[in-house]
């Protein structure tokens, strides 16, 4: 196999808690998680050249994305619309994201949610790596962290395992 | 704090997908669940004194249950059903189920699921510890390990981390 040095890698970012669910309601954005996992969000993000977010999801995080490279997944434009410099718009219904982003030359993609983003993608088969941290609570409800309609089972490989934290912050890191 | 030894020590098992589900559908037993869970999930129950189970989860599981000693959480009866020696069918609308288990004798108590059983023992306080095998793998669908509509956190805290095959299948233990 040879491989495309040129491909870019695909990453999912996700704390989810016991009972997998990525937030305990739809307006709830990462806050719930433990200090180890924000700092680990905060070091992959400032490895990477672009965050996709959904709409919902970016609207929670305003003030943490607004330093970062972001393309925001939305139905509300038609194809894609620079907002600000660092920030656009985009409609994947209409536009080819793989090939937009390929083409600004984006090596390294952090794709941050919700559940629709992150369903996209897996759909897609566009994941290449999901890097998941289990907070050791149980919301038993709320969100979980895809939501799919095909009937398919999806396998990864389990990396790495660490222990951030006394309390038992863990962060999986599986490869597809 | 005096530790009281006669207190019976609630256990859930459940085996989950990367994205939580423990089940694709309502109909799916633990089949899917790699070889060593399913040695660990025997090991533990021949350890147990009684297996609360679901009646929905029982008729999935009746065969490989049907050598333990059972209770089954059952509205279909109204109060406490003997149906064979090591077999009772009993309605926790209508049966005190901590007194039965407390008057019964038995101290491991091993809860098997499915959701709504083990959403009963997580709404009243009753899971001293969750034995939780991840699976390296995505339904995108299905069952969710809880499923409340109390807007509360359960903290529990991790207590060991096993790895249990090279693709990773991970089993996660929590205490109360």
């Amino acid at each position: 196999m040879i491989l495309d040095m040129n491909k870019p890698i695909y990453s999912v970012i996700a704390a989810a808690t016991i009972d997998g669910r990525i937030a305990a309601h739809a307006w709830q954005f990462t806050g719930w998680t433990s200090k180890e996992d924000k700092d680990f969000l905060h070091k992959i993000l400032d490895q990477s050249d672009v965050v996709l977010v959904g709409n919902n999801t970016y609207k929670t995080a305003r003030e943490p994305l607004s330093k970062r490279n972001c393309v925001v997944l939305t139905r509300s434009v038609r194809g894609v619309v620079l907002k600000r410099e660092g920030l656009v718009y985009l409609n994947p219904k209409n536009v080819n994201l793989k090939r937009y982003i390929k083409d600004k030359g984006f090596k390294r993609v952090v794709v941050l949610g919700g559940t629709q983003t992150f369903t996209y993608f897996l759909e897609k088969r566009m994941i290449d790596e999901i890097y998941l941290t289990i907070e050791p609570l149980v919301f038993g409800k709320g969100l979980n962290l895809f939501e799919t309609k095909k009937s398919r089972i999806w396998n990864f490989k389990l990396v790495s395992v660490k222990r951030l934290n006394k309390k038992g912050s863990l962060l999986l890191h599986f490869k597809a």
